[in-house]
């Protein structure tokens, strides 16, 4: 596939964005490209996701209607049948011989995020703008998902011995999809892994060789219910959810600092309540805990549900609260981040080369990292400079399709040099 | 009008319940009939309104869609026109000779609630249920609005002498309305004053010929505006308006009770934020606090305005608190009550009086009733039983039709009663 | 005892002021008078008390102290044995013929107030301020015993008929010693029961024939113990006794008010920690429930306990909790309000008759009082107005020792008049 | 001055710890033996500190006590007639020839806390237990003065060419001393600073080249007052102090961590109100914030300021702060660190070498660093191991007196090689 055919690709997605979980339009047609490959094996839907580990999964009804409006834009029957459910993404394998098994993960879907109309906006002006109004490709994963395919194209013309998996991940953005597909086993015979990101404030023709400081995170639903009653002629027969949400917070927001490292904790979305004269019945606290390690996110975690778990008793109501998402941290091992250090260092356009940065935020291609390292490969997760003109998650938000190439040629060398080693 | 009429008359505005300030067809519809009797004056929109005293007035657009709602129910145009802006109510005036004034106040709005579809519930049965979905005359106010008119003919048709107003305030529900009908001047003259209830879970066939226990009641909303910030790259950035929010509730219900009297408080609706990784940039709290007396009610209202600020302040963040509602307390004077009760006595369709009885709510006749008494004037507040199936405020509310006719009977007597009076 | 004796008695006491369960001097020194009096009985100590029930009962070593002081100070050290271990009060009985059996109960002791030495307090200006600096007689009960002893000779000396039964009551200032006297035993035939108090805003020459109003009250202390660790090197391994307490305080106040009446709270004593840089292991809170009755206050206690349970859960650390004090509401008799109405409207020296009055705090002379109504009898409390310069539990408080004759002879005509009536 | 003389010494200084501001028999003791010297000057209380900058200076009489103490322990009347009123500390200065002006600084206080009397506690074995019983040397500043007087007579003794000041700081354990030592002036001319610990948990024969990690402190003192009021009879009188401090304790731990580093925030003692059925009129919090830079310190005592301002006005009440201690970050710069290193490895007695390790806590040594710092000199911390049997702080604590003259070895040698540069 050209490089042009790949931004055609990507502009195709960019203009289909869909949320976790329901990636279907994304996915079958990443499908129709891939069946066209000479590949040993493509795997898709259920057969590249642990059922149990995913997240925050939508209701039916909404799975539905996403479903049928891939149908409508055009997506193939058959594969959309084996993504029913909500089970979407896939991953690639072609085996070319004796050789380390390599991996490249990347993630596939949107944001609920309108997109800019502006005419400085060039998906706005140039007609590519997302179709499904209220989401958007503002992170670049449509980006993400034409520099796999791309990258499986350039090793397989290539010299490159042993195995190559590519793994289209769905759901990123919620921290809801990356458990589930490093649970999958098809990571079990993996020896290196490489994730990527474009952007991230860094422009085009930079390549960042590894990337930490990924923060460990866990995203929290509390739903607090209690017993309602009227305010005026009956107070104390309310059990009153808002006293108890109110009490979670304050306490939540108290939980210790840790001297191991930093931690975070936020109540990012909370409600409660029906009428000014009714003792609220329900409550919720929709918030995450982060840590700067995966053992300080879940000392956050054991300690949140404790103030959630008391805060109810203190105010006589049930209290369930359930994880929708979340992601361990990880480190990028200094072996893969020499060699695309290398790599970058002989590629004439790449313009700077930054050894290591750190992320600030959270991701759960750390998932997928930590698979490989337990099982005793090695995984980096790499930057692609490209200038956005709007920031990450921002409805101007837009990529330098200069820099999908950038990134395969960068990747895909990195990919050809671990061929000739051995774990 | 025919008692016959008169129960069409409620069935025709049970099926069009119109909430605080939107009391288009519904005063329109009054409108119609008033203009049919022999009256002195009638007052309309505007002109029974002082217009800053109006509280929890909807934002425009909303006021528009159920003016033309109104229209489209068959609503006349040129009564239409004087309510535009959410003006609605009005007074009728007919002058019979010397004598005192006597006025008697009921309110005509609906509820925001779902009306039953069962067969037991005799509007669905009968083919009366609400025509506007998710609203309701779930509190009797259409048999209020029935009791008024038939209050008037009766007056009228008897030897009454002295002045006769009666008053179709609009906002009760939300203790929105009463102020403003309070201070429009058309109680300057009034000698005697009577509000009247139905049901309250009084049967049908009993009196009370006083009520009082009116807590004094203020509905506020309260805003919190902070600063938006990433939870994990920069939660210091933040100025979190939801930790902001859950202070101020923790401390709203720590406000010392009082040794005067009962108080209340209630932050019975509440909410913020937009995502878990975002520190709220907004929150709200709608709430209410009473007291048994005005002044309490003032305490709580004065405290509770230092919490909602202290809170805001604790957490960098800006608060702004709206009045929504609010009625003094009120107690029902002696002389009014004994006429009621004397005949009611007479009454041989009065099957059961209680001379006292009171309410442990809140209700916005009383910001009349104070007025009246100010100038020097009596007020009462009465109930007329009716068998209701479900409670007040549920979606089987009902009133027995034949309650309708026994308190014109009960009102209109005591009224001409009041006219040999020289107050 | 002539009225200038007992002014020299309430003048020992006065300079022995002993506080709850230390009223050793004071115990002595009214059995030395009782055993010169005609009684068919007199239990002292163990014999008047129900052991398990007394409340807030002081260490070992602080009893010790006390019992040393009144041995120093005089007392007899044949009852002082009887009095070890805190066992303090008294009981006096006299049988004269058949009738019923009619009581008294006045409370006996002290303070934790420091007196004043300003000439313009009598007992200061006159040598009978207290020697036991730092405790005082500061609300009138030297008076009462006084009383009690008085009525005892008063009553002796008429030709009452029945069975009399004064009850030197300790530990009332901390609620603490009302319900262990209650289940003695000694009021199970018990027919007629008065309280008496001085003062109460009462000038001299004022009686109040029946005090209502009594708040129902419970006193707590909360213990939290968490565990330390140093605040800038392992904040994360401290369980924070403070901020459990912090919660456990924000909430308490927060616990909802009830539909049936006032209640109250307070967390009137609180202390924690031991250094700035030390995560404190240890916090308590000193506090109280009240409620217009006892089933109000056993509400308070109820959702108080789930507070402080929930406050110390939420941090990691226990709670103990103890009860120190209790009384239940009450209220006075009509029959016996009516008798001390009768006989004071009688006595010229009486210059002001309050038919009721209520108290608005809490007294444990209610378990007295409720445990003869429980049997079948009758109970009220009574006030005998004094003038006092300085208020209640203030340094200044003083006595009109006219009021002790008054007193006298107000309750000793009732328990004569009650002697006739046959319950 | 011998190493036997001293270990005499630092025993002598052990037998009277004083703690911040009352170093009245150390001082004196100290210029005792300066005077000595050959030194070109001393100065001494009011001389080696600015007035304004001391903080937590105790009350007068408190002064005046352990002054009184001072003398009876044999302390020179007319030294300390110069530290009266809390002016502790001295420097002696010695002028020898041209070159860099170097300090040394070392502490001199002692702490709270009472020391063992086991036999296996070397100080009460062999005689030499603190005199001053509940305070001790439990961080071995008795040893630090002892070091400071030798490094003084070893550098004299050498070929020193250069100034060397030896600063004797007190009031290091508030944090309360080192500020107003920084801002006396005599650090103006100073090239090179070293500070010294001993101990941290490094063994005796270890040296640690340079120490940082300190976290930037602030100590704080807030006092509630509220109104009291009954809080039974008269609950809504009063503004509750107790109620302010615990909604302060609430939000004073929720204070947002900060993405630029630790921060840490503990409210160490609180206490409040003075009765169970009081309204509290007062309570406190004594408290502390730290940042791993002095600016993420501010951070929060700006953030800790709102706090508790907002939450006494959402009481009613006042609050007064007080800054009690204060101390700043700081690091060790490279080239006195390397120097202390290379000396530390010629060393034969020096067993083993930790070339940089992290504080973790505070030290108002930092001052002084910064104040050399920003002149443009240069600043370091060192540390000097000793076996200790009982942790600092704690009540066996003790140091190995070997390490006294290890650390003057390196120390003086240090310095010397210092005057051979040209800053």
């Amino acid at each position: 596939m050209t490089t042009s055919d790949l931004v055609t690709l990507r502009r195709d997605l960019h203009r289909h964005p869909e949320p976790a979980w329901r990636e279907f339009y994304t996915t079958a047609r990443l499908v129709d490209e891939l069946e066209t490959r000479d590949l040993d094996a493509l795997y898709v839907g259920r057969e590249v996701l642990s059922e149990d580990e995913r997240m925050a999964v939508p209701e039916e009804s909404e799975l539905d209607e996403w479903y049928e409006r891939a149908l409508a834009a055009g997506a193939r029957e058959d594969v959309l049948e084996a993504l029913r459910g909500g089970y979407t993404g896939a991953v690639a394998v072609a085996e070319r011989g004796d050789g380390p098994t390599v991996a490249l993960r990347v993630d596939i879907d949107g944001l609920p995020i309108t997109e800019s109309e502006s005419d400085d906006h060039v998906p706005a002006a140039t007609g590519f703008r997302s179709e499904h109004e209220g989401f958007m490709h503002a992170c670049g994963h449509d980006a993400h998902a034409a520099i796999g395919l791309g990258v499986l194209d350039s090793v397989l013309a290539s010299d490159f011995e042993g195995t190559l998996k590519v793994f289209f991940q769905p759901g990123e953005e919620l921290v809801a999809g990356g458990r589930a597909m490093s649970k999958s086993g098809h990571l079990d015979d993996v020896d290196y892994l490489y994730g990527v990101h474009v952007g991230l404030d860094h422009p085009s023709g930079e390549i960042v060789a590894g990337i930490d400081g990924f923060l460990a995170v866990s995203h929290f639903r509390a739903e607090f219910t209690g017993t309602p009653s009227h305010a005026g002629a009956r107070p104390e027969a309310g059990d009153n959810a808002v006293q108890a949400m109110a009490a979670a917070v304050q306490n939540l927001y108290g939980i210790p600092r840790h001297a191991d490292g930093a931690t975070r904790v936020n109540a990012g979305m909370v409600g409660g309540g029906t009428a000014t004269n009714i003792v609220p019945e329900e409550a919720f606290i929709e918030g995450e805990v982060r840590g700067e390690t995966t053992e300080l996110m879940e000392y956050m975690e054991e300690k949140s549900r404790r103030v959630l778990r008391s805060a109810a008793e203190m105010h006589g109501c049930e209290v369930e609260t359930f994880t929708e998402g979340k992601a361990p941290s990880a480190r990028s091992d200094d072996e893969l981040v020499s060699v695309v250090s290398d790599v970058a260092r002989e590629n004439a356009n790449v313009t700077s080369l930054v050894e290591r940065d750190a992320l600030g935020g959270s991701e759960d291609a750390t998932y997928l990292m930590r698979e490989v390292q337990e099982n005793g490969g090695k995984a980096a997760y790499i930057g692609v400079g490209t200038d956005h003109p709007g920031g990450h998650h921002t409805g101007t938000f837009d990529v330098d399709e200069d820099s999908i190439g950038l990134g395969i040629d960068v990747l895909s060398s990195a990919i050809r040099e671990l061929s000739t080693r051995r774990p």
